[in-house]
């Protein structure tokens, strides 16, 4: 018996062992599994950011400019005869380097100039309220510095809250408070007041022109730049997505391969980047007026006329996004219609693409266009066939004869549909051609808009007729892509160093 | 002669001098008149900073707010215990307090989170790498630490493009950095590196604590409230806008004086700040979720969802942009027609305007409507009614006697019309009021839309059936207006602390 109890005893044992065994075992594969997953986290968020730099190689070429920057001003530490001249005020030549460091030139100088007005602005007041104050006796001498603290921190943060400070001024203001703050109310603890405003002035000048200096010549990346190639490269979305999206009606599902749909998808939607790009453009629009001359803009070039390309871009865009809700409804209209309605309807919408593609152009040389005259004529011309198409109409389904007409001139005379068909035709199935007709002419009205209002900004930018730019050496900057023309105003500005 | 002489002297000379006089004279006014034009520029500055400020008080307070924690962080430096404590370290506090207050709770504490976090995580890598770097030899020590800035501050500048830093994160890389640097460079040279990185923390922490307390109960302005406010007050301007366009094109010009004309052509345009609000919404959703409970928002309330909203809504008010370009376009339709089409038109843009209307409502009461599921139902069928009456329409135009039906079907029928004119229509002028037709019926789509962005919010935050809320206390807040809310929120928090 003795002998059993021992046996069950050692059996329980060896269960309980496993179980703690399985009970580890389970614990460490969890962990292990838990590791891994975050560790497939991290690669993952890992290799997104690698991705996101790679398909943008400036934005490493920024960070690695930001590193020199940080290196060249720590130098002031490093290097002895530099930091017995400035000793520990070194600290706000760091501090400028690292807040004032921007992606864009022009953010870069904003802020720059932002600092140092702002700076001495204040630190002048703050030495004259400081001076005031002393002079005024030991008991009131807290009172007043307290009150024009209050006083003027509450007035300069109001003044951000105006709009053309707001656009240009606001970093500025903040630092008008910052400095005018430290200077006043260091003032009454430390005695030689004016020597570490004169220091760190200096200190604050030394960090914002190794700033700019880095920011200008090290593969500068100009806001206006950046503005300009959003602004055609959104004017060439929207021709293709207007194209596209007219084909597609009309054409139905001809191209059926995925591989092209896919390519076609996105180039249909492209019209959503001009929709979202507003807050982007006003942003590059305020920072770039900011920027010396750079390439072939010079320092006053309108870019303010490019928020009203934009503007104009958006107000076409979003009838386009309406012709595509309709398009997309259920409301179908019937084959034969389509069909009447294909030539014509294909004519505006590659006329009216071709015309967004010639302002590109237009804007990318940066000269007056000679065609674009012609482009808009033909567009418009187009667009009375559209509406002359329509007032025929009501002949059109009662009359067969005209009908056949009608399909000759468009080239594709489709016969498969049974002529008895074309005889009457119910309004409803005509709602979404007539839809789509009627919208393109109002398209057609919005794009004669973004023509006018890029005629603004050649007459504003002095672009030159294009006959005399042909004879230049500046036209074929028209074919390169916009990153090997960053190339070359880089190469352009170094040689000028 | 010679008296002649003299007397032709002094008339030279009265001549002379009464140049010089009129010169005098016309500096002197000239210099008036620019100083009073100078004089006059700044007073209509000032005059239309004061109307911003009195549009919306809660600036004027928030400046107030800022000067109150300023001067409150400054007894550091006028107290004497207080500054016997920190010292000169106190200028980190006041700067905290400068660059971390904002104008929002959510945009204080994110900045005041981002701050503290940075500061602590690059306080204890430079320390460390100080560390290792003391330990090399004083040869290495600065190679060390200049290729480890290097490195840390191109790492985290890059951090700062990745979306997801980038939106919540990248003022903390921006003090990451800094910090970095100050502690990483200074301890090259500062001697009791541990001891002044304690007091700046610690002064940092004091400012950032301070800059919470007066931003959440002085008055606190709620991003996620203003976010909220933003959204239902552009679900209101969408209702009326769409309402006031289809009501404006059928009714023609009824009301004629000049004063309701102003109006009404403000309730139109306001669709144009539901397209330009997307910046706002985002920038508001990222703030809000920093955010403690407030009000009847609690601390996860779904933020994101009203950017999806707002999206929604943005693809209605565009929708309704083309609808308003067609109205004002040339192609005008025969009267006959769009008195045919007014009332069912005017039905689908009233319900399609309640619709959104009781949307807005849900939202303020948070609550889930009874009506809005019958709204719905009603929008729907009235599109379907004008589908319909399309569809019935080559009868229409053929057939007077149908077309007497229906306008008597439309309560207003007009009979001064000659009979003979609805004998038959050209397309030509039946195309806009079909245009407007479908687009009215595609922007009911895209109100459902909205419906459904909406009732995802309500899922996802809960909201109560809304018999059950009537019960409680909270209906009232409805009726009273965004200020009054504010009001009463602050009023609760105060009773709170």
């Amino acid at each position: 018996m003795a002998c059993g109890k021992e046996v069950a005893k050692e059996i329980e044992w060896r269960i309980k062992v496993e179980e703690d065994d399985t009970l580890k075992r389970r614990v460490v594969g969890f962990m292990w599994a838990a590791t891994a997953g975050v560790a497939l986290k991290l690669w993952k968020f890992v290799k997104k950011a690698w991705e996101l730099g790679v398909n943008d190689p400036r934005k490493f070429i920024h960070c690695l400019k930001v590193g020199v920057a940080l290196s060249l001003v720590s130098l002031f530490y490093y290097w002895k005869p530099l930091y017995d001249g400035v000793g520990g005020n070194a600290m706000w030549a760091v501090m400028t380097v690292v807040v004032v460091f921007e992606y864009t030139a022009g953010a870069t100088i904003c802020k720059t100039v932002n600092r140092m007005c702002g700076t001495s602005l204040a630190g002048f007041l703050g030495i004259g309220v400081h001076w005031v104050a002393s002079r005024a006796g030991e008991q009131y001498e807290p009172i007043i510095i307290g009150v024009s603290l209050f006083l003027l921190a509450s007035a300069a943060t109001f003044s951000r809250f105006i709009p053309t400070i707001k656009a240009r001024f606001d970093y500025g203001a903040m630092i008008f408070i910052l400095t005018f703050c430290l200077v006043s109310i260091s003032g009454y603890r430390v005695d030689e007041l004016l020597d570490m405003a004169q220091y760190r002035m200096f200190t604050i000048i030394i960090g914002s022109i190794l700033c700019i200096i880095v920011s200008v010549i090290i593969r500068p990346i100009w806001a206006g730049f950046e503005l300009f190639v959003l602004v055609t490269g959104n004017l060439d979305k929207l021709a293709n997505s207007l194209q596209c999206c007219v084909a597609r009606y009309f054409d139905g599902s001809e191209a059926s391969d995925e591989e092209s749909d896919k390519v076609s998808e996105k180039e249909l939607l492209g019209y959503k980047c001009v929709l979202s790009s507003k807050a982007t453009e006003e942003a590059m629009a305020n920072l770039a007026r900011w920027e010396p001359g750079h390439g072939r803009f010079n320092f006053r070039h309108p870019w303010r006329q490019y928020v009203k390309i934009g503007a104009s871009m958006r107000s076409c865009a979003s009838c386009l996004d309406a012709l595509i809700g309709c398009i997309n409804s259920d409301n179908k209209a019937s084959d034969e219609m389509k069909k009447n309605m294909r030539s014509i309807s294909m004519k505006v919408g590659a006329k009216s693409a071709s015309v967004i593609r010639e302002i590109a152009t237009t804007m990318r040389n940066m000269t007056k266009s000679s065609k674009l005259d012609i482009l808009v004529t033909e567009m418009n011309s187009a667009a009375q066939d559209l509406r002359s198409l329509l007032s025929s109409y009501p002949n059109l389904v009662n009359a067969p004869s005209h009908n056949a007409k009608r399909s000759a001139q468009t080239e594709t005379a489709p016969s498969d549909i049974p002529q008895a068909a074309k005889v009457e035709i119910p309004l409803l199935q005509i709602i979404q051609v007539v839809t789509v007709a009627s919208l393109l002419i109002e398209i057609v009205a919005r794009v004669e808009g973004i023509v006018e209002t890029v005629e603004e900004l050649s007459d504003l930018a002095n672009f030159q007729p294009e006959k005399r730019v042909k004879s230049k050496q500046h036209s074929p900057d028209s074919k390169i892509s916009p990153d090997q023309q960053i190339d070359e105003e880089t190469d352009r500005t170094l040689q000028m160093v």
